[in-house]
């Protein structure tokens, strides 16, 4: 029996997880082992321990236990901002005129917009264990940087960022912001490091990707003393951190008797989607309920709907782990056309698995549709959504339409990963109606798909 | 006796306020009437519903009705985005090493970023009733525009917005805000109106100023069939809406045993100020209760602290009409080197006379120090500020470390109106150490001051 909705659920701070939910543990077929390039032996421990803090290796090669405690110090950073809302779309029902129901779990409400605060102060605080001295890492739309440079301004820990350059372009203001909190902000492709070098010299004038500005972040940290990388997606620490979303969000949906039907994310890395599912994911590998999960991809960057299984290098530059995932292959750089993050080649290696498995559906959208949905989203529910989160939201809309055809009352959960305030140059050229889609020939991604050479 | 205080303290929906409260039903001394300019005789109803729609004409005017009922509609809109948290703030109270409790009110959390939305849902509310086709505003941080552009959007309106033109160049992104929820935008002064014009002829390359604005967007309004002027601040309508930010806070204060001793934000126009402080002043006032108040205003603009108690017009373009109220007269233009908001001339008519009778009292802070309160705030409490709400963060860190000195366990209370995405070019400007102060002189005041000419 369902209760009496509110416009916000909000739980208490003592509702809050005291661990994090590791869905590997649940996983009959775990995720593919990360290997070492060089040997194509699985990474170990000590290996892994070179770029990554020891801790945060540690989880990401255990795919056994089932909760993580979260510790007291992050718990108590996590009540600045969450629980975060689960929110009751009633103005967007009203406005589709759908019979469905319309849930998202909000974590736009904090200076870095996103969610990837929930895995930033977590990364920093295992540093900071560790008697580190800083932390590099790269940032695409700059969500992840602002997140890492709070945690690391929290911790008192120095902050590299390598930016994607485009991105750096464009958000100039997310610059700042890192600098706010005292973070050093480098535009990527960059001079500072030998691959930064190499890829300029190949392609000059690139507006850089992700997978090279992560390249040169991990050269950085491991050619630095007292630095380790840390990373805001794809890998599976990251999902572990990430699981918060998704606990909050069960836990709301279980007071309320609140039953998803579909639970939609937004995919490209995968933090956000692998933390909204997890726990639900884990309910049914336990086979304890059903539900539909949906990843959204951006047309132009479509790693799980086009690109291949199979192991691939998770940066441009090549020297990170080998990971098994669905790629569209290191060098595929998305078209500078497309606005916003979600530009990564592959994707986390859960998820992948997943996907593969038939556990998890897959689909992409192009982005003028995902800013139509934005615009009609803001109007309606009063947040401006950032382009990525928008992503979910127009395949939340789409199946709310397709609700209306059919006159089923589905439940869509969506997760709304963050807030557009930074995002004014892409909204700008869609008020403008200069925004086209881009999406790239079979040619392309058969070209960047045949250049994978482990 | 206090409960356990969570860091952040959400109502739930049903303790939302029904109604407004108007402080100037409890006080003694009513604000002085506003006056025709023309004939200096008190404006009637059916003058004043010319420039406004008239059930808030009848709220301007009305001095002794105690609560408005708040409509259906604008509570349903509420939802969206209230009850906002009142938060502890834990961390900065660690920070510094203070036995005051600090709680800030943070209205914050909505796409226009601040609190402006309580009473732009209002008015967009009330012109939508009365059948208009739109309204007019200025805006000068941009924060009103926004939030004026969002219940248009939501209520169907036609809304032109005249902003300020240094915030218009400062702040492009705030115009894409803007125009993606369907608002046009223009830089004043303009060439649009006659009294934009003369202004440009008189001052060629001037920065604007909110009076200006005002009386550019009046003019358009009362030139425009089907359209009425709307404001964000100083009118004592839009301080009852406003109320609705001080109804919340009593109520979380009363349910968790939090006793406020002092009770602090930022003043340019007073909508923040006085809807915070109305129902806290409403116990003093009935003698139910006692407490400090304290406007925070800026030393670029310091209209309670340097300015003239008296009749003057609330515009550069002496259209609108003439209002009793602390004033540096309405041709005083702030320094351009003043960053965000809080540039008016003149103060809400309400708070002005609460401060002449000293039951509030008012200090002006300089920029550089209210930039250093906003990044210690930000780091510890994980919000960058705007600059107009870090006026009273600044003047709640200096109270908070008084309390240090003196070991007094005070509870200190502050409005936390907004954040500051959209002001990152202030923050560049002081992360670069550019940042500098201006405080006008006594001799400029005084021009100004003896312009004063009604």
């Amino acid at each position: 029996m369902e209760k009496k909705i509110p416009y916000k659920i909000y739980l208490s701070e003592d509702e809050l997880p005291r661990d994090w939910y590791n869905v590997r543990a649940d996983m009959k077929i775990k995720p593919a082992p990360l290997l070492n390039p060089a040997t194509k032996e699985p990474m170990t421990i000590d290996e892994l321990s070179q770029v990554f803090c020891r801790e945060l290796a540690l989880q990401e090669l255990d795919n056994d236990t089932k909760y993580f405690p979260i510790p007291d110090e992050i718990l108590s950073f996590y009540k600045m901002y969450r629980p975060s809302p689960l929110v009751r779309a009633y103005f967007l029902e009203k406005a589709l005129d759908t019979p469905a129901k319309i849930y998202y779990k909000f974590e736009g409400n904090n200076t870095s917009g996103s969610h990837k605060l929930n895995s930033a102060i977590a990364q920093a605080y295992y540093a900071k264990k560790q008697g580190l001295r800083g932390v590099t890492t790269e940032t695409g739309a700059g969500q992840w940087g602002t997140a890492l440079s709070m945690a690391c301004s929290y911790f008192d820990l120095d902050c590299k960022v390598y930016m994607v350059k485009v991105s750096y372009e464009q958000k100039p203001f997310r610059r700042e912001v890192m600098r706010t909190y005292g973070a050093d902000v480098t535009p990527s492709p960059s001079d500072t490091t030998k691959v930064g070098r190499e890829i300029l010299e190949r392609f000059p004038g690139t507006n850089g990707s992700l997978g090279c500005a992560i390249s040169e972040a991990v050269e950085k940290a491991v050619s630095t003393d007292g630095y380790r990388y840390v990373l805001g997606s794809v890998l599976s620490q990251v999902l572990l951190h990430q699981s918060v979303i998704g606990l909050e969000a069960m836990t709301a949906c279980d007071k309320y008797g609140i039953k998803p039907d579909i639970i939609i994310g937004c995919a490209g890395g995968g933090s956000n989607l692998g933390g909204l599912i997890s726990p639900f994911m884990g309910r049914k590998l336990r086979g304890e309920a059903d539900y539909r999960f949906i990843a959204v991809e951006p047309a132009s960057c479509p790693s799980l709907t086009r690109g291949k299984y199979t192991y691939d290098f998770c940066d441009t530059g090549k020297v990170c782990p080998l990971q098994k995932m669905y790629t569209l292959g290191s060098q595929f750089m998305p078209s500078p056309n497309h606005a916003g993050g979600l530009r990564y080649h592959g994707m986390s290696s859960i998820l992948s698995e997943l996907y593969d498995e038939g556990l998890m559906e897959a689909r992409s959208v192009e982005q003028t549709s995902v800013f139509e949905a934005a615009v009609q989203f803001a109007k309606v529910e009063g947040t401006l959504p950032a382009p990525e989160s928008s992503h979910a939201i127009r395949a939340a809309i789409d199946e709310a339409l397709e609700c209306k055809k059919t006159g089923e009352e589905k439940t869509i959960l969506f997760g709304l990963t963050g807030t557009g305030y930074f995002d004014m140059v892409a909204y700008q050229k869609y008020n403008d109606g200069e925004m086209s889609d881009y999406i790239p020939t079979d040619e392309e991604i058969n070209k960047s798909l045949s250049a994978i050479n482990i």
